[in-house]
């Protein structure tokens, strides 16, 4: 670090880059960064050229000397490194359209986080993540990883756990989110308020309390259902219901409407799918008309419609999170960590996401101490199913995967959703080497995704073969 | 206990008092009963008298003089009781078929132990085991306390745990099915095989090792799709994914196909409910034809009908566990029992049903160690909906039945749960005091039960109104 | 809190009072204090009554509007409260002698508060502690309770877990006194430092990092057998085993002394006993001196004297803990609090002694993580033994002091160890109506306590009889 | 397996083998054995040619075809065994001389098992077990290792958790001695009454109910202070304290004594040091004549007079528990197994000592469920302990080794413990390759073991020199 930080950015192509700088420049007078790279692979480089030249012209705009460079060669951007941060998704949001139609199309939701979606998501992602640390434990062995790839708390799990990287924080904006609309719901200032969280990543709760020390959750539970009221934009807004909630006293995060409210949630999506209109390829449009306007040359800062994808403020946590490491700030953020205890119900090894102190030893837990029982067996059937899902990720093993399936509460137990589980083993071929010998079997039982969409974008991705 | 044993069954009109009378006869020679009571309410007088006259000719048949009372006065029969067993259903077939069949009327799965009919069950018994309770405090403070109400987990949990009660031992047939069938599908003996059960009521997994010591679960999982493979008879036989349970190593016990195979359970339920033939109807007529027979003034032994109901064999695990401890025997049985960090996933002073060596000193259990992530996952998820129905049962709050509804796996999340579980507290009003205000509640909002089979339950049961 | 915060300390006559006012009146300009009420029993009113002129002419010579209240009805002082402060001695100085003469004068440790000494502290403020709480139910119901009472960690889990005041904290100084003091040693300075505690009250290791979160706990091992290395002046300074610590990596506190090197620690227990200047006989000549000095009517300041005394710094501890809670100031201070799974080895509602963030909301303790299994075990040993003290405490349990005092690593086995027991009930009678009972009988069978000293003292307390 | 089981004994020229050998034949009509390999290392060879004559002519006197082989090739001997025992004294007794006079050179327990003497018998016996377990990995992967090379419950610790070997046992002779004796002491029978044991090897308690169920144990306590209560020989019979045994409701081990009346044994123990006959020299003196009594060739059985050394009944336990496993019995016994949650206290793979039905599945243990606070602290220490021992045994860690010694209750903390453990590593430098470094430099500083016999053993080992 001397002469300056140094940090990359791997899968610095991404639409969400422009955040990201606009968060480091927004810090540097505390934040004395020399170079960024922007890292992509060879299919993501005319992204990165487009996203990488905004970047350059915004820093440009600004006093600061930042050299800014994009290459697609991880190892040469490594060296060295600070802080890394990961933000890449392996098969791009084509993957994603995938990861939502197949099961959608069997009836089931896709989701690409927590459902049948986000179960492929973890298998492409973390064998990438490995060969990350990998090359970190060489290049880089004292950086710190900032991590919001998604499944963002499983990939943080399997960095920190499996492969022994301690450095890592896993980041996510929905807490963000919450901290940042509730206040106004309630005529609030967001200082004067005490926000706890403790759960898993994209399922967690909160509890609030004002600056005389009083619990306020119930007075925010009561507004829980108006527009604007802190779920993240990807999320479709079922109805809470209240007489749930108050029982709990607990604000649930926007996730949990696919499990508190897993019906409307699976006839809003199977709607959209029908519309050929499910989230993934929404997204897809948006994320081409945002790339349209990142080639605009005049443009040197972030565009305000970036603001409308789930994942904004993703960008701008993991500079609150450089900044706090790097100048020991010692403030509250909620990030996926080692449990450490906070949550006693889960071992003490586990990652969990929770309310941390921030500071340059990294992220401390704060004790949340036993759950009730209903958010206990929720927490323990979650992160077992994560469990199982990381193992299936790492070892290739379609027993374990077949096991994480049938745990998935999003996901309908039976014959049918091994269906969709072979379906999607054979759409991502691809990006699942550990799987090869299974998928090789699936595709000689003649094993086939039958929905067209997905049917179409295999068949282009190999080339017109399927 | 002087000049013989005084056994009480609670609920002795019921159609399995037979199979009690038999095992109770053919252990007679080690056990020195003096008196059996059977103990039943005004509306189950009708069928007391059927089967307790059928019970007088059972024993009149044998060379043994014991004496069978018939009361409807549940504290004289409970006076210096030494062992009382309890195999009442509140608010007969009837409760069950509307448990069932409101639920399915949505298009969920009633299920009648673990499903939301299960969870109006435990609401119904708990209750009233509480006063049995109270009164055996004061009339046989040192009897023994025999349950196969269910669910029968539940239950016990609130006996042992919530009234205090230690000298209580649950019962389930459903371990025993299992170990009597399974040697034959691999043309062995039981004797030369030792079973190791471990989890909750309906809901355990149990392995298997021949006499030299060599785990043979595999084997007996490659045969668990056959017929007559140990499955109680209630239960519809969709067929288990082997992939799943050769990455467990495990067998799952017959109530797993609701939550590895909802779906396809599922189907075969709306099947059966589109029939009017729901499993309680079809139990309500092979009822009717068993009291028949009972009737049958020349009948003086067990008819073999019985045995086609789902329940046979718990009452001779009753007279198995009485046997056992009234004569120290130190056997193997599979019961529900304090876990005692037996499952070390779940709270020393939880109800498990666990493998045990049955004494003078009751149930202990063999401990089992860690759980694979897969079964710890369900386990802990299972356990603490059980917690969250047990609360509710006791305190009669409502939230904690929307927890425990929104947590059980068979019951599909959203507004549609919400209205079958208030169509149930309607449906059951009689049977639920604790929750008297909150139903008064609802039927003012004008919640009413639409399934009309239901319906006209309840309409005969109110005199005409609903 | 209308027109300003109300302070009760009870106590109040104590030699620390004027460091405690000192405190308040630094922080008066953010805690905007409207009186304070020191209040004692009858025994201590000369005392109250010299050091409530000196706290008067303290406020005097302030520019604030504060009453003082001297009183000795306490249920006048506690009626809406805001604050109430612990920092009475059940038995004033000479219980103390006793508490230490007693086991020395038989060759063991006395220790007024993990030892032998410790165990009838506790015996002796309990049941105090439990009348306070329920007078504050009633009078104060939403006040703070600041305990700096010993044993402070023991009387904070009675207070929470055993009486329900969840509105408690416990203090101690000797975790400010390291944080103090350390940084000099290696030429730092605090804020450039974070301290993480994890323990038990008078048992806990900390572990330091510096701004760039290097861990540098190991620096300062190699200091800490220096003088003023931050151990409180009432523990003799021992050499700690360096190579004991750079195994653990952790710097112990100054009580591990007694653990850590018993042997020398009771030696030189020994040679104070046997000159007469044991720990308690010093300290009542220093409060000897330390009144004479009070009572001097133009002080109307804290003198430098007071600092000598291995309590300083606790009343300052109160204050900042106060200041924190009622300006919501989210700092880092080291407490007795429930544990919440911050320290995973022992139970979640256990009291323990940990680095927390203090706020509006009390105190929120940092999760450590798993110990290692020497302190662990450690850990574990003294949590069970302070729960045998607990107990014993409550109930008068005769058997559960006697298991107390067989788990005390300071307290030799045997029957020795049972002849101090018996003589420390006999000489405490007074304040243990708890135990009346076993008194009596320990009296009947002649047992007197044996040290000429506590002899004395008892004969004086009892107007001349023994 | 095939034409008969082979029997592996390593340290076969153990004075107990005759125990051995007279438990064999008892059990030859189920136990078809066809051959006996007793090994033993260089420094053994003349014990092991004159036991295991015996051995041969007691096996002659029989009509049983069993071949007995001597030899000092460890790995011939294990190829293809079946069951191996483990009954070896690394350095023999004179290792056990050393191991009690040093630290009883100091005012300290020595005491072989669980004292300072017994953590060098654990740093010596650990690595020789390694190499046991590499040999058997190789010659005979299917075999059944029965320990009881003590400290028993450590070593086991060490073969399961560390090195991997499941199908192990450890036996001790404590437990098996107290069911021998108790009965008699309230003149009942052993098959009329329940026992149930659980903790640690040597140090453990127990539980006993009669046939009908109830609880006796106080019955018991009431006795433990009579002669022939129960104690092994080895140990000195200070008097328990009842009100401490009531208090708990449990019966202690013989070896509680040293934790309960730690005063009282170290005052037998100097005195037995003083007179040169602490119980090593004592057993060194009775095994010379027991190995003079076996070479009587015209004895052909085990002499009674070996019933008198504290390891009485060890061996014949080792029987019970192959004849268990081989013919699959099913039967109570207690041994020292992986926990499995058996007591929750404890890690779920600690190994205990707890009352576990062994079968052709090995042992499997009841679970006993949560210990009192006063149990559970002092398990958890011992447990730490335990593992601190087996850390350093293992990876030759001094400070690890000296956090053990720390923690020990027989040890006194403090400089001069240091001093016994410093002494203790030269003392037995040539058993102690893994701490060869550190004892180099102890050696350097100038550590040398002041006890006069041990600093003569150890000039004798090393022909002369010290």
């Amino acid at each position: 670090m001397k002469n300056g930080i140094k940090i990359v950015t791997i899968g610095g192509g991404s639409s969400y880059t422009p955040e990201l700088m606009e968060g480091l420049i927004k810090r540097y007078p505390e934040l004395p960064i020399r170079e960024i790279w922007l890292v992509d692979i060879p299919e993501g480089e005319e992204k990165l050229n487009i996203v990488g030249a905004l970047a350059k012209r915004m820093w440009s705009a600004t006093p600061y000397d930042v050299r800014i460079y994009l290459t697609l060669d991880r190892r040469e951007a490594l060296k060295d490194a600070d802080f890394v941060t990961t933000q890449f998704r392996v098969g791009l949001l084509d993957a994603r359209i995938i990861d939502e139609r197949i099961p959608l199309s069997h009836g089931m939701l896709g989701q690409e986080t927590n459902g049948a979606g986000g179960i492929f998501k973890a298998f492409r992602t973390i064998p990438v993540m490995k060969a990350i640390i990998d090359d970190m434990r060489e290049l880089c062995p004292e950086a710190w990883l900032i991590n919001f790839a998604n499944p963002s708390g499983m990939v943080t799990e399997a960095v920190i756990k499996h492969f022994g990287w301690k450095k890592c924080i896993g980041l996510c904006n929905v807490p963000e989110i919450a901290m940042m609309r509730e206040p106004a719901v309630i005529a609030q200032e967001r200082k004067d308020m005490h926000y706890r969280f403790a759960g898993l990543n994209h399922f967690h709760w909160h509890k609030v309390f004002d600056s005389n020390g009083m619990d306020i959750t119930r007075e925010l539970i009561a507004h829980i259902n108006d527009k604007d009221g802190g779920t993240p934009a990807n999320i479709y807004q079922a109805e809470f219901p209240l007489e749930l909630l108050y029982s709990t006293n607990l604000l649930p995060c926007g996730y949990h409407r696919y499990y508190y409210m897993k019906k409307e949630m699976l006839q809003h999506s199977l709607a959209e799918f029908a519309k050929g209109e499910t989230r993934a390829e929404q997204m897809k449009n948006v994320e081409k008309t945002l790339f349209e306007l990142y080639k605009d040359e005049n443009l040197a800062s972030k565009p305000a419609e970036l603001e409308k994808r789930g994942g904004a403020y993703y960008s701008d946590a993991a500079c609150t999170c450089i900044h706090a490491i790097h100048n020991d700030k010692k403030i509250h953020m909620v990030v996926s960590t080692v449990n450490k205890g906070a949550l006693p119900c889960l071992a003490p090894d586990s990652i969990v996401e929770v309310s941390s102190i921030l500071s340059a030893t990294g992220a401390e837990p704060l004790a949340w101490g036993e759950m009730r029982a209903h958010e206990k067996g929720w927490l323990q059937l979650m992160k077992a199913m994560e469990e199982c899902i990381i193992e299936a990720a790492i070892t290739g093993d379609y027993g374990m995967a077949l096991e994480a399936f049938t745990m998935n509460p999003l996901v309908d137990n039976g014959a049918e959703a091994k269906a969709v589980l072979d379906e999607l083993f054979v759409a991502h071929e691809n990006h699942l080497p550990q799987f090869a010998a299974k998928i090789r079997e699936l595709k000689k039982q003649g094993v086939v995704p039958k929905d067209p969409v997905a049917a179409e974008l295999i068949a282009q991705r190999n080339g017109g073969k399927i």
